[in-house]
């Protein structure tokens, strides 16, 4: 990096471009090693940029959360997404029109939106693939594995409409976000691995191309099996976040974005410091971390980039534009008010959607989705 | 209200017009009965169009949160408007440039940053006001009422650059969030108001313009005294919002937003209701409600406006796009995918930040700041 600090005034998103090209190269020679077809998710940093050193790296096939995000990443012209969000009928028109500029992929849940969307479904050029997204303990939204009826039902809609393509089963496995280390994640992911694999056997009566999909980046970092699976869709890694370091997913080095904020204010009989970056930058996500609740970990910043957190300091409380910072005693005298320091974020994927655009290399990229 | 419900695709916010003006109008009444000046904070709304609707109320002055935003006031025609956050020297540049536009109040919480901002304070045109920070027990920011010689030093300060004016002391008594009921709220701000108090005393050795200034919108909206005080500044007021009905500030009635939000997914064993709209549009702002953890209300829709809150219906959970609905067995069957829903959100200025635009009588407005 190399980023003139005098030129930062407000809080300002700086991503590493060497951490991340880093973690995105790891990531898809990852996949490769587990033997499974690497679809990044890219709603973690809806940018057409970021999306480039994906495809320096081979990636062709993309996720993304919303069909906003598809028209975006369409017209940064990706051929082939998958839109992993329950299927919404008020978007119909939107996905019939880019499906004829793209290879999309959709979710259904139940087959009832499903044959709404299939009557409507007229005059497109190229087809639309299906994927039914399974609940394998989430539990936030998706058919159990149990469901065999609904699950017929929907692969009859698509055979009903031919230009429904029933493609296999997709899985967020969320829950490992509440787990801790490699143990907790392996089990919860084997668990829901092994659900999703079941269906395989009781479905894949065609060609044997039935897809099974998962992806979170707990799993996608640290189970060394992906056998029986087909596809991951990690998102988070690529810039990972102290939500992740907490999980066990990666440690401090690897994250690829850090806040720079000036500092406004210091309280010295509280030994805290006060800094122009609240909720409307970082988000109000917060992790338990070292025995405390704690919406962001302190770096150092120099042009080079940032330092490993500094011990004892995080923030505690975010309000709208303010943070306040605990600070130990000998950090405390180190900092004044015009310093900048660093936050490394809780939650990547919130905090660069709140900032909407990052400084890479001392240049601020053109602004996200 | 008259909205096209089919125009909506997507979460959008809702602002009901006849509330907010009534919840502007009431509260500028207010203002007057109890003899303070109105300076409502526009963070909230951060929208040109709403400001014209306090414009009509008769109100000339403002606050804002940051020079960006002081800024975009500046650009809308307001000439009079107090900065209330920390000075930020790596603003400085910019405060001297809008200082030539408006009439400026600035906040300072230590001596040091103003004596700095001081001494590059050439070429303004006007006066820009300084107001000192003070904690009142909010424990985020400011001096306390004891730091006597901090205080003197800062007034010394503005004596010694001619173009600082010393206007007098501000307070934010945030901490009437954690209040719930007008006895609790009356309590915390009566001792806040009577230590601002003292400084009227200790500190008005002029003409007796010295201006005390306080700002929350529980206060302001349940206090029935401000004697000794001269200006109040709440902000959330223009919208309100589930926490301030938690706090007892106001009735759900008063809500001026509303998220609508259609539905995707339908979970029939657990008797949930899957929205896209999530963290990324509501904020992952909480609170605790009728004994549960919830990040919003549900509302039924109609072309009119939005039903009061049905019972015993709420936001479990949010991720970035989704959020999580439990409701009751006999709401459960009423809703199905590609239905609208109303969302009442936690954290009105949250909510507002992260939409970036409002639905204002069917329209999409003009994008906030």
């Amino acid at each position: 990096m190399n980023i003139n600090l005098d030129n930062i005034r407000r809080p300002t998103l700086l991503v590493d471009e060497a951490i991340c090209k880093a973690n995105i190269h790891w990531m898809a020679e990852r996949a490769k090693k587990l033997g499974v077809k690497f679809r990044p998710h890219f709603k973690t940093h809806q940018s057409g940029l970021i999306g480039e050193w994906f495809r320096e790296e081979g990636v062709r096939a993309i996720t993304v959360a919303s069909v906003s995000m598809a028209r975006y990443f369409i017209e940064k012209g990706w051929e082939d997404i998958t839109i992993a969000f329950p299927l919404n009928l008020r978007e119909s028109d939107e996905l019939i029109e880019l499906s004829g500029k793209a290879d999309l992929n959709i979710l259904v849940t139940m087959s009832e939106p499903l044959e709404s969307f299939g009557q409507k479904f007229y005059g497109i050029k190229r087809p639309v693939g299906v994927f039914v997204k399974i609940d394998t303990g989430y539990h936030r939204t998706g058919l159990t594995v149990s469901d065999n009826e609904e699950i017929e039902i929907i692969i009859n809609t698509c055979r009903k409409h031919s230009l429904l393509t029933f493609k296999g089963f997709l899985t967020h496995t969320g829950h490992t976000y509440n787990a801790r280390g490699k143990d907790e994640i392996e089990m919860i992911s084997r668990a829901a691995f092994n659900l999703l694999k079941s269906l395989k056997v009781k479905f894949d009566s065609g060609p044997g191309d039935l897809i099974l999909s998962v992806g979170d980046t707990p799993a996608c970092s640290l189970i060394d099996s992906f056998a029986g699976l087909d596809e991951m869709r990690p998102g988070n890694f690529v810039f990972y976040d102290v939500m992740q370091t907490v999980i066990g997913s990666c440690d401090t080095s690897r994250i690829a974005v850090c806040l720079a904020c000036p500092v406004v204010s210091k309280e010295q009989s509280r030994k805290e410091v006060a800094i122009y970056g609240g909720a409307v930058h970082l988000s109000k996500e917060s992790v338990f971390y070292q025995g405390k609740t704690i919406f962001g970990l302190v770096c150092r910043l120099s042009p080079q980039g940032w330092s490993e957190p500094l011990d004892d300091c995080y923030i505690s409380a975010v309000s709208q534009e303010h943070g306040v910072i605990k600070v130990s005693n000998s950090v405390f005298e180190t900092f004044k008010p015009g310093d900048l320091l660093g936050i490394l974020p809780v939650h990547s994927c919130l905090t660069a959607q709140c900032m909407g655009n990052y400084m890479i290399n001392g240049e601020l990229a053109e602004p996200q989705m």
